[in-house]
């Protein structure tokens, strides 16, 4: 059994996640993928309701058609020359994060699901880099909801939260580039320098 | 400089990611607080826009405010006979986490945010963990943000994302329990075994 990880490591791991877009065609093994987000589901949510359902997607025309709404949604939000790097259809692996809406229809309830969800995406991700793999996370699904419905079997109480992309790297990424703690701090309340 | 920690390492340490909600009186430092926020800003956030602001709140008096509003939501929540069992206003340290509304106000910006925040949320829960610090991640301020806002001098455009009470633990806690992947997971979609 290994010790666990050590803030040092944790810390030189957090400073090395970046999303990575360009994959190698090598397969991702199941038992990994199942490691992974067995990782992912250590990861707090309230009332430790636990209603993140992962959905593992291998199929090339199931990528392609998510893929063809993604950059849809691509250029929507950012015109027509908007960058879509990540070449879907090629990637090895997504996984769609899914939940049941657990917690109610209101602001706060959407709140307590984002509070619930988000941290064992984030769990994933950083899962993922410490096997080595890249990750990207996308979020953009919200809007196309009702699309996505009959390409992955989704209920209608069930609601999509982020699509990530899986696989082994074809680059290299450094250290990720982040505004200085003191710029996004406060001590005490709003405004007061840290 | 350490080695980043291994893909072993870090299962280990998320295995043991716990609520705690018991605080011995030690002073957490700045030092160590600041670190800590370093590596929850390494999280990824949509368009790298990083919206998140920490509040560092040791004042007794703003910290027990804090905890009347928490204790009553959760008679609400919960009845008269919900567990109150963090003591708010002994809580070393209670870090508040703001952002603006960054991404617009529809649900489809709401959920970016979510997704921009509680990342770095859990990389803040899972340094402290590493530290050997004890967190518990509330969210339920929504409902009552109005109020919180004089509390914490926050602006009208600036929302509040979780409260996280962190101090040095007055207990000791074992691995968490989850559900085991299979029963959560779907394979090319919704319903189909993993």
């Amino acid at each position: 059994m290994a010790e666990q990880a050590s803030f040092e490591a944790l810390e030189e791991l957090m400073m090395r996640q970046r999303a990575g877009r360009l994959f190698d065609s090598r397969e991702v093994e199941d038992s990994l993928i199942e490691r992974i987000l067995g990782m992912a589901t250590r990861a707090p949510s309230a009332r430790n309701a636990q209603t993140w359902r992962f959905i593992v997607i291998r199929d090339t025309e199931t990528k392609a058609r998510l893929g063809s709404v993604f950059d849809e949604l691509g250029s929507q939000m950012y015109g027509q020359g908007a960058p879509t790097r990540t070449p879907w259809a090629e990637v090895p692996v997504l996984i769609a994060v899914c939940s049941e809406y657990a917690f109610g229809e209101d602001e706060s309830g959407r709140m307590a699901l984002g509070a619930s969800i988000y941290p064992a995406v984030q769990n994933l991700l950083l899962a993922a880099h410490a096997a080595g793999l890249s990750t990207v996370l996308t979020t953009r699904w919200k809007r196309r909801e009702p699309e996505l419905r009959p390409i992955l079997d989704l209920p209608e109480n069930v609601g999509i939260y982020a699509i990530i992309p899986l696989g082994w790297p074809a680059e290299t990424l450094g250290k990720n580039r982040r505004r200085p703690v003191p710029e996004v701090t406060y001590r005490e309340r709003w405004g007061r320098n840290w």
